[in-house]
């Protein structure tokens, strides 16, 4: 009776993953009721000298030569969500004309197909889990999943340990400025400015999440005052209701307090970093684009990032900095829906290449030859070490930085500096895929539980075809690189080259299983 | 507390849904144990004296001048698996050569994307629910969910007053002939021969399903006898084990089959259906096609079809029948995993596009013209009207038929007889999207159940973008049609014209609330 045992083991299995998920619910409901307020543990700092070391040897930079850096982020901007990629319906003719100026990438991912992971990355050069941002996305301390996810031991900040962009930038000299959306940790101490930035204007969470502060540095200019519903503090009906956000308003806000960061930072090097709150849903579009794009509210908000991104070079322009600045602009991830992966295969959350395949354009008129596109693949965890390098300062030695320069694709189109590129789920801590240039092997992309691993061709084909039997010298290079990798993260998840690591290896770092036969 | 009375509520719900599965799995387990053999009820008999009049009064055709129809129906075949499709992976040189001497549809729709709804339609030109077949697919009455489908009342074959294309045709003296698999029935009184068709040779079912036995006529000529697990006969780690059918001569067998009927019947005016069990998994290419494809096994059980499809219309060649005989090439669904949907959204089981879009291509040297591709939508419930008509024969009239005749599509490249046609999920017996000849307005996709109701312009956007508050007006219209028809197929399921109807219309055909507000 085999089929009796399954049944009985499965049904005891959900019965009992039930009463867990109902547990904690109660017991974090119950919290709030009672106003609990259980604030720690935040991750330990294991590396926290090593980077103080490194941030205190680090020279200044010379005001006259160092370039000025800009990173504009947009968030669930698809792959296909650009005129210049293909959308019919939207148009984008500032990032558009931006691209003419610069290079377009065709093969540049986010780390990660969500929020927290992809940010992490980007400021920190590593994969998401080095930085503790590997299972799904940071929530607000005030809400039940924040105190969940606390509970449960799992990070919901950015390790103060970890080196981030901004950090090593503002040691070195530059004026840093942040504004929009940060999604790296709420707490005290773990705010942006706290984090490298000397200004910040923004929202520390996504524009579905409550309470939703603005916030100016560290204090809270307009306080999310909306009504709480029983599960904790999130009343998805009155995402507008009084006392929140005018979320119709925030691109622009966002726009304005970046331009004003140029104005007050134009005699210094500088980093601004712009996290847009938008695409994510719900939508806002501003009042006088609302219902003129083709493509619906969607394409209203679209609209409004790309007469922001315009706003933003035009005051670049204005001020004499546009040769002495590398523009950067990118998504966090792929299309959710709402937004358009093109013809790849997947969606925001997903290691199929619609989740983590997104635009970026790296314009810098003068050293990046106008108009090229370029088909060397790249991750936002080459941002750290591109922009340390333009800058002329090393990278920091105690920890594995897994981003690569950047330097000589960008000035003459050279191959990617990479060999392998991996995928991460937001829900796994080990890396679910691989690339070379040509070949991807995937795990399993839990894509309606229906999906299995697979090997694709990514020049010709859109991740349909699994190509094991057929390259089986591929899948088994790859499957090993994948393998080791795992262990890697396994056995040292932080990535730390020196002092103490991780737990040790255990068996679930092992693809047995995972990679089942065609 | 509502966020307490929620989870309460929730936590009741999912334990009883919990509790009643393991309850019907396990009687089905234990009356499998006991070996009962519960064959009744089938479908009731409504229209059954309709239909014999109907049969009964048709003319006999005049064997000169009938034109025959050959009809190869591909299992799971996606948008984008044929070369002529985009697929620059699979080689079907056989197949886009067919497409140049005829037209290709490129807004060609089956009817769900479930394979027994699918054949429902193709066979009736009726939407799946007027036919019984709206509810995922049928499956061995000897298997336990053959057994659980059957106990919970839901139907398991096409019920016996549906009136079938074979039958018509036969009833007007034209020789039927089918290979391949039927899946819409396997009781007595259900199988081909019963339902039309003089000859008969294949599987009755997916071939991942079990018992799996080969068929000549009524009669078993080879016995699945693959062993059996404790859930009830299929075992699928042996899909070749001792006793099982030989999946890799399946493709092959099937055209010799379609090729002696051909030449059987050359003096008759004939209908051939040849529907394939392959790409549907698992995967078995012929000897000498495997390992040749550059798309892996997929690309290899493709190329035999493609090869397949070579044959059968150099036999038609060969017997001087080629300007006598339209040949229709499709597929019974979008793709699964391992095919691909081109750059539709969504697959095999959706109402998304990739679900129900599938290649067609009509063939007819001197009626049809050459090389043509045709925009003009149409949907396997077509084939019914269209080959009556080319048959001079009448539609019955006691029930709706909802396809059209295509005739002044396929000869001069009319527009689409349909002003609108439905989508149906192989989950739900109402239809759950519409589409003119520009929009689609689907209600909830149930994609990773964050997907909503969306509008879409399918002329040039992928599903990405929902235009509802772009274009209120065509939402609106849509919706009332939707609605409209929900009605009708709750009132009326089986789609009667006359005596007796379904039950009355209830509240659940509204869609309130499906339709939630951007």
């Amino acid at each position: 009776m085999r089929g009796a045992g399954l049944l009985r083991l499965g049904a005891q299995f959900v019965g009992a993953l039930l009463l867990a998920i109902v547990a904690v619910l109660c017991l974090a409901l119950f919290a709030r009721t009672l106003q609990v307020r259980w604030r720690p543990p935040v991750p330990e700092v294991v590396h926290g000298g090593e980077k103080d070391r490194y941030l205190a040897q680090l020279d200044l930079v010379h005001p006259e030569s160092a370039p000025n850096f800009v990173v504009i982020l947009f968030d669930d901007l698809g792959w296909g969500d650009l005129s210049v990629q293909g959308n019919r319906l939207i148009e984008t003719p500032r990032i558009d004309e931006a691209a003419s100026q610069g290079v377009r990438f065709t093969q540049f991912y986010s780390s990660s197909g969500a929020c927290t992971p992809s940010r992490a990355s980007l400021l920190t050069g590593r994969y998401p889990p080095r930085a503790g941002a590997s299972l799904h996305v940071f929530f607000p301390d005030d809400s039940w999943v924040g105190f969940a996810r606390r509970l449960a031991g799992v990070p919901n900040e950015l390790p103060a340990d970890e080196i981030l962009l901004p950090e090593v930038l503002r040691a070195a000299g530059y004026a840093t400025g942040m504004v929009g959306k940060w999604h790296l940790g709420g707490l005290d101490g773990y705010r942006p400015l706290s984090r490298g930035f000397d200004d910040y204007f923004g929202v520390l969470w996504s524009n579905d999440m409550a309470p939703l502060h603005l916030y100016r540095g560290d204090e809270v200019v307009q306080e999310d005052l909306r009504p709480r519903n029983g599960f904790g503090e999130r009343d998805e009906e009155s995402p507008l209701g009084p006392g929140g956000v005018e979320q119709a308003r925030l691109t622009q806000r966002y726009t304005d307090e970046a331009v004003r960061f140029l104005e007050e930072h134009q005699e210094d090097p500088f980093f601004l970093y712009v996290a847009h709150t938008f695409p994510h849903v719900p939508l806002y579009p501003s009042k006088r684009q609302e219902g003129r794009s083709a493509a619906g509210r969607y394409g209203d908000v679209v609209a409004d990032l790309d007469r922001s991104t315009g706003e933003i070079l035009d005051a670049l322009e204005r001020l004499g900095l546009t040769e002495r600045t590398l523009v950067l602009i990118t998504s966090d991830n792929g299309a959710d829906y709402g937004g358009s992966p093109g013809a790849l295969r997947g969606r925001k959350g997903q290691i199929l290449e619609g989740g983590q395949r997104v635009p970026l354009i790296a314009r810098w008129p003068g050293t990046v030859q106008p108009g090229g596109v370029v088909e060397s693949m790249a991750m936002n965890i080459d941002f750290f070490p591109t922009l340390l390098a333009l800058a002329g300062l090393p990278l920091p030695e105690d920890r594995m930085i897994d981003g690569r320069d950047l330097r000589a694709v960008l000035e003459s189109g050279a191959t990617t500096p990479h060999d392998l590129l991996y995928y991460f789920s937001p829900a796994e801590s080990l890396p679910g895929a691989v690339r070379d240039d040509r070949f991807k092997l995937l795990l399993e992309t839990g894509d309606w539980g229906r999906s299995r691993a697979h090997l694709s061709r990514l020049d010709i084909d859109a991740e349909a075809h699994d190509l094991r039997d057929k390259h089986p010298q591929v899948a088994e290079r790859l499957m090993e690189s994948l393998t080791q990798k795992r262990l890697e993260f396994e056995s040292n998840p932080r990535g730390w080259r020196s002092g103490r690591s991780g737990p040790a290896a255990f068996a679930s770092a092992s693809t047995d299983g995972l990679l089942a036969a065609p």
